[in-house]
């Protein structure tokens, strides 16, 4: 198997060169953060990914998480990682001072969590699992309550969960029947089953402290009617310490096609003792505050699992002899040519560089602006970020995610039989990151977001403040010359997403059904052409870097190739998607449902 | 998970109604192969699919087959079944009565072969493979040779192998090692090893006949220095009777992402004694003689799997309920509708549904003309079916595989996080057939097959052998004024796909890698529409049955509107293939390797 390698010099082009997170970290007060420290953190943050998590990544997938009477026993060996995560002190790095964090930027803590996620997908969950956990606990808990939790939880000796989805709902969370009844002291017993519930049980923490949805005693139907708590596996006593076991438990795990290093659990909660935080019927607010942190945290495993499975490829490609080049020996000495000479194995090779290198950088993006809405302090340039990022959040959640499920397939295809053998890692690549189309909403529920919610619901202005900055960059760029060509196809793009836009909104009038109808391929063309934006930016910053003499000369040349490649083979990929949504709803609506399975 | 059921009615609507294999069959001499006696095969082995195979498919995937100092046991129930299999006559049924066959056409036996393995894509596996090798001692064995072998892989109680790949080369042919010497006697022993090979050992039959490819001593380098033998597990006598052991053993098996109840095996021969069949160094023709059929096989286990998938999807879209209807409750007595109502899961659940059938008619299409090339008697229909064959076989090998990994996903995601859990059995469907775009040579070896080979090598001839049938149709339907705008688009593809051929053409005369970066674009771009062209038919044929009142309206209905879809939404995506494909070369080949991975 190819040892996992993290991609800093990548993760920091980005971030300093296309970025400059340097002024930007500055600018929202955080002068530690400067490009020296950065390095310094990362370069133990590849050690952690490189030399701690990838090793037992493969472990995990053949062992899986024991489930033995409620009690989850994760593989071995994430135990001991998970300890040596706790006492370097990550769990902290983007938490406030006063629990015990080192209150960093989030970015810092964010863009490397890709790291940990492509070295180990499942690993990686347990910790990432506590971070909605921590804000939720952060922006809605009282003191009383923040100081009973984020000690520990900042800490890491502590772990949390989201509790959301219910037998019978998923995504659509009005539905949900968890009670809550208040007791004498406060308090409240919850009652209720909660299933796929990501670290829900395991031995990694002394404390598990869940964020439960549920209904108060004659809370209104619907999604008016939540409210959220907090129930932890064990007592904590207003000091923050650990008393007895609460009466939650884990019923049982899931038999899961993938991740099978992370605990997926059935938990039962058997009136079991949580305090409200924030105001009854408001729990859906208070989740989605932390929805996009969330979902762009998604986003980034797709990414991960783009660039293992590109680096798997890639080592594969060079190193496996087969056939001549079509152009003649390229290898004389050997039997056979590495396979790279052949045009298709490099077309599958760069299709997952461009996506690997292009998400990231889309995803950085996103973390800088989420960086602004947190710490901004200008309300303008604050508001500003937001709507970009409300955008923004369902596209990076599913285009990332969907663009890793070709990824990783492309990256077993080049290996041919060989990536269907467990061995070699990539088939484990694939399966591991399936799930990240589906969970934290589906790309259908990401799609309808940003296409009823946010494009539809403001009226075509966040669209707008998107395009704007898109539009002035091409204008900023106009008399290079050598990037007209892909500045021009980003700018055409911005005009017919405008027009496509209008057409759907047009016809959604007379037809609601045209928004869904339309959703999934409007959210691809939008990821398509934002990606483009990306490695446009890139190439710019490349050739910068060239003319000037800067840096490592290949690592530019590299880039200005993809651009190119992105530009001639990815983003043409919209002229499907603009056919598609363009046939409308008839085509999928007209068939009665009881024909689909006539036979 | 949902019960499997065999599309025995579409692939009749298919064989009777589309391409009227009645007359087909009574035309080629097969006269007792009436419809009705189709039908009561197919209702046999309908029921065998779904009584016999459906049931131990998931038990297979949890069990996996398992490896024991040599001997491998498969899951629970393959064995019974594979008996049941033997007993019902079932493996004889298109091989000549000489041998104890039934003297059946050939399509007969393969159009229900899809269901077996759309039922356990594993257990199908084990019989499949003794297909290659019958047909490969049927047409190159001496009759001493067939009198050895054929009754008893013919009666199924022996199966057989097809031994290729070795550890070093897989598709790269010529590069390989395993050795055979003479002994006095006329045999030789075999020396080497091989891997990947499927159904290489198992309990289920009581011989294994090995078709094993080898370097006699002297022979040529390359592929033209290979020969073809037959190695058995147990030795055999002129009479056909089983012997001693022989010294092939099975060193391992791989495990695997999917189809884990087939034995993936190494392959030891340590002098193993076998008989050379066809003359030497000529192997690989004999070979490529029923690569076509084997190629084939492959793609229906892709369109299963697609079938398999849908039908799941379909079942969970009509039961799940989750949100309401974007144009209001439809379903309001329950407390959500069912997701079939949401225009991005009718849009997934269509894609499945326009692949498994139009897959299906192009699969089906292919069987007759293999019909065709193995029993007809006018050389010049045969010659014409044996050219279309050449064209339409790696088109139908990496098109019905690779939409199968679309739909399998699509499969998943309609489930949500369901989609994700093992005992819904979509997401071991995805794995399964996984393996299909890299077994039997992998989508890019397809695609420089059908580029490089049929279509530059004929210079064009075969393209325009299978454009003339689906001009003349078109032609032939254009007054019906209905199917103008199907027809239209079938027509301006063709139009196009002759530019496009000419034009990468043109530019492979000046850059021989043109052509493999044009490759898998090309083939894709030929998939869907010959595709197109399988919905346009059956689309006409549906009309005709509605106005002449025949049949069941429903099921016809459903072919008008599905047609509509695919034209709609599906055949469109050939605008990114040309896109692609016009980009040429330069943006895969222009890069440097060593600037793959600079970090």
């Amino acid at each position: 198997m190819q040892n996992y390698k993290a991609p800093k010099t990548d993760t920091l082009f980005v971030m300093n060169e296309v970025f400059n997170f340097e002024a930007h970290y500055q600018r929202l007060g955080f002068t530690d953060a400067t490009p020296d420290l950065v390095d310094a953190i990362y370069a133990e943050a590849a050690k952690f990914a490189e030399e701690v998590l990838a090793p037992i990544n493969a472990i995990g997938d053949q062992e899986g998480c024991q489930w033995h009477d409620g009690e989850v026993t994760t593989p071995t060996g994430f135990k001991e990682a998970y300890a040596k995560y706790v006492e370097g002190g990550w769990p902290s790095m983007a938490h406030p001072e006063q629990y015990g964090g080192q209150a960093l930027p989030y970015s810092l803590a964010s863009a490397m969590a890709e790291w940990f996620s492509g070295a180990n997908h499942s690993w990686a969950m347990y910790p990432g699992l506590s971070q909605g956990c921590i804000d939720t606990i952060k922006a809605h808990g009282s003191d009383v309550q923040k100081e009973m939790f984020l000690h520990n939880l900042v800490a890491g000796t502590w772990t949390g969960t989201m509790c959301l989805t219910e037998p019978h709902c998923g995504s659509d969370l009005g539905m949900l029947k968890c009670k809550a009844e208040p007791n004498d002291d406060g308090t409240y017993k919850l009652t209720g089953t909660k299933i796929f519930i990501s670290a829900g049980e395991h031995d990694l923490s002394e404390n598990i402290v869940h964020i439960v949805l549920a209904r108060l005693p004659g809370a209104p139907e619907g999604t008016r009617g939540i409210s959220l708590f907090v129930v932890p596996k064990y007592h904590v006593d207003a000091q923050g310490n650990k008393g007895e076991r609460n009466t939650v438990k884990c019923g049982s795990i899931e038999h899961k096609m993938g991740i099978k290093g992370s605990a997926t659990c059935v938990i039962n909660f058997d009136e079991a003792t949580g305090v409200l935080i924030g105001e009854p019927n408001r729990g859906l607010n208070c989740m989605f505050t932390f929805m996009n942190i969330a979902r762009i945290g998604t986003g980034l495993e797709g990414l991960s699992a783009s660039e293992a499975s590109f680096q798997g490829a890639l080592a594969y490609a060079k190193d496996r002899l087969q056939f001549r080049a079509l152009t003649g020996k390229q290898n004389s000495e050997g039997p056979a040519d590495p396979i790279i000479v052949h045009p298709d194995v490099r077309r599958m090779l760069l299709t997952q560089k461009a996506f690997a290198e292009g998400n990231r950088a889309l995803a950085i993006y996103c973390m800088q602006l989420v960086d602004e809405t947190l710490y901004g302090t200008d309300a303008e340039t604050k508001q500003l970020a937001d709507n970009k990022l409300s955008l923004l959040t369902p596209i990076v959640k599913a285009f990332l995610t969907e663009t890793a499920l070709e990824s990783t397939s492309h990256g077993m295809q080049v290996y041919g039989g060989h990536g269907y053998i467990a061995e070699w890692g990539m088939e484990q690549l694939a399966r591991d990151t399936r799930i990240c189309t589906m969970y934290e909403g589906t790309t259908g529920i990401q799609a309808m977001d940003l296409l009823a919610r946010k494009i539809m619901g403001s009226k075509g202005e966040l669209l707008n403040i998107v395009q704007t900055e898109i539009l002035n960059y091409c204008h900023r760029i106009r008399d290079q010359q050598q990037f007209n060509a892909m500045a021009n196809a980003i700018q055409s793009h911005c005009d017919e997403w405008q027009q496509l836009t209008a057409e759907i909104g047009k016809s959604a009038q007379q037809n609601p059904n045209e928004l869904g109808a339309a959703s999934v391929d409007y959210l691809m063309y939008s990821g398509y052409v934002l990606v483009g934006y990306m490695w446009l930016q890139m190439a710019v910053v490349a050739q910068q870097k060239l003319d000037a003499g800067e840096g490592n000369p290949a690592f530019y040349q590299a880039k200005l190739h993809t651009a190119q490649f992105y530009f001639d083979r990815i983003l043409t990929r919209t002229r499907a998607h603009v056919s598609s949504i363009r046939s409308g709803a008839d085509n999928l609506m007209s068939m009665p449902e009881a024909l689909f399975n006539v036979s």
